[in-house]
């Protein structure tokens, strides 16, 4: 909302657009301090600021890329990625061939490396975007290498300790519910 | 868990791995007739075949890629989609230079073709891949094009009217709920 350039926002539109109630969205921002104004709602860019700081992301941070493919090189260069501070710091893949270049000016590292640049550079995001075959070994060893957090993108469920946090980014079942909704709707 | 090699799952796997309790499971796979066998489980492919079948999804579907950039030439790739029967039918771009090249086979065309190519190829689904400030006049354009259902990879939310489906990729969104878990363990 602060991109679309809206300066106010009613908790009824706030509710809207998450899909809950208004009464919820209140009570929840009530806990970042009163700051909604009743009868005109919150500033878009204040409460902007305010969620960023109680989530802890006002720092930049970096991530690395394991899989320089197609996807992952795309992913390097995200702008979204880049407007909320999260900055690659390098890139890796078991591909000899692709060690060595650059990718929007991220270097390509061997997979072997992993370990020793997050112990010396302190990232501690993986994005995996290698083929779905290799998804749990190469996750295995993200793991072994000390990372905290991973964002998959090989279309295959991956197994991690408990310590470690994963989300796996499902675009086909994105695909899946917008066709379920189109034969539904009898097309 | 076909994938995995999985034969046979029983509902509190399927609860676990879902984040819902086992007897919500239980009840929503009987609406798809009685096929798990109580002690044992059920059967992992006769499962997700039965799932495909009542989400409609036997069929192949055709999409269109508006922005033929990094990420849209990545998901034009994109296995995941292949395997689940997503196969793109052609991509779109504003950029005359990249109109007429091929991506794996896909033809790029010009961005004022889209409803021709909708109304002839009967496409119904779109992913939008372009720049956040180009995205709410390209799901315009998709929408009088005949579009019915979107997939936004743009980091913008689009206004679409009520009986066209859309979904919102927030690539960025999953970054910053890493983030705020490894921010409140501490790091």
């Amino acid at each position: 909302m602060v991109k679309e350039g809206e300066t106010i926002v009613s908790s009824d539109e706030l509710a809207h657009r998450a899909g809950v109630n208004a009464a919820q969205v209140r009570k929840d921002l009530s806990y970042l301090g009163s700051f909604g104004r009743r009868g005109v709602g919150y500033n878009v860019r204040h409460l902007a600021e305010r969620i960023t700081i109680a989530m802890g992301l006002t720092r930049e941070r970096t991530f690395i890329i394991v899989g320089a493919g197609k996807l992952g090189s795309a992913l390097l260069g995200y702008a979204g990625f880049l407007d909320k501070g999260f900055r690659p710091a390098a890139a890796f893949d078991a591909d000899e061939a692709k060690v060595g270049r650059e990718i929007g000016g991220v270097k390509i590292l061997p997979v072997k490396d992993i370990g020793e640049f997050v112990a010396s550079s302190g990232t501690d995001i993986a994005i995996l975007t290698v083929p779905a075959g290799q998804a749990q070994a190469v996750a295995d060893t993200l793991v072994r290498a000390g990372i905290k957090a991973i964002l998959n993108f090989a279309p295959m469920i991956v197994k991690v300790p408990p310590h470690i946090r994963i989300r796996q980014v499902e675009l086909s079942s994105e695909m899946e519910v917008l066709a379920h909704y189109l034969n539904s709707q009898g097309d």
